[in-house]
């Protein structure tokens, strides 16, 4: 099944696990009615210049980002490193992660996480 | 943990699944040893113009393709349909689905494919 870009069921999240400013999350599919499978969340992440979401951690499941556009600075489990547009980030095994907009567009993250 | 675009382990399958020409797959993230949940694959996918990936059904698993870039033609379980950046195809529970690169640009998905 499909689903255009227009269609998706969109969330705004202000200050997202205590980060700053808001962020647009556009749902692909829903957990458990649409994906049969593990994945609990498959979304197109969208944060404006300087927008964020703070440090938390994934335990029992893990969440990949793959940068689409614009750059980020992220906290990789305590390092920071900076991602641009192709780069990925794996954060899970209850390791933990933050990422924020360093660019002056915005910052384009396709994020899913599955369970384990 | 992170990885840069340039660093992925990349494979090049000619007629995949049947389909034309030389489709690229850049794997972000190797199952079992790095990805612990249950994604078998994650990668970018870059289709030439005219490329294509044959018909193929997913069986105890479902398939996200996320578009990113260029233009598509997808058959989604027996239905033609379009497909455009930010638009998502899902398949699983024993469908299936092919796509077509049918812009004159590359056409480069992001595709996860989850067990269960």
């Amino acid at each position: 099944m499909f689903r255009k870009a227009s269609q998706y069921r969109t969330e705004l999240r202000s200050n997202m696990r205590g980060g700053d400013g808001t962020v647009k999350i556009e749902h692909f599919w829903e957990p458990k009615t649409e994906m049969l499978g593990p994945a609990r969340m498959a979304a197109k992440l969208t944060l404006p210049p300087g927008a964020s979401i703070g440090f938390h951690n994934h335990e029992k499941e893990e969440e990949l980002f793959v940068i689409v556009k614009g750059q980020a600075e992220a906290d990789d489990n305590g390092t920071k490193v900076p991602l641009g547009p192709g780069d990925t980030l794996l954060t899970g095994n209850g390791a933990g992660h933050a990422i924020r907009n360093t660019g002056d567009s915005d910052l384009e993250i396709v994020a899913v996480i599955t369970t384990y």
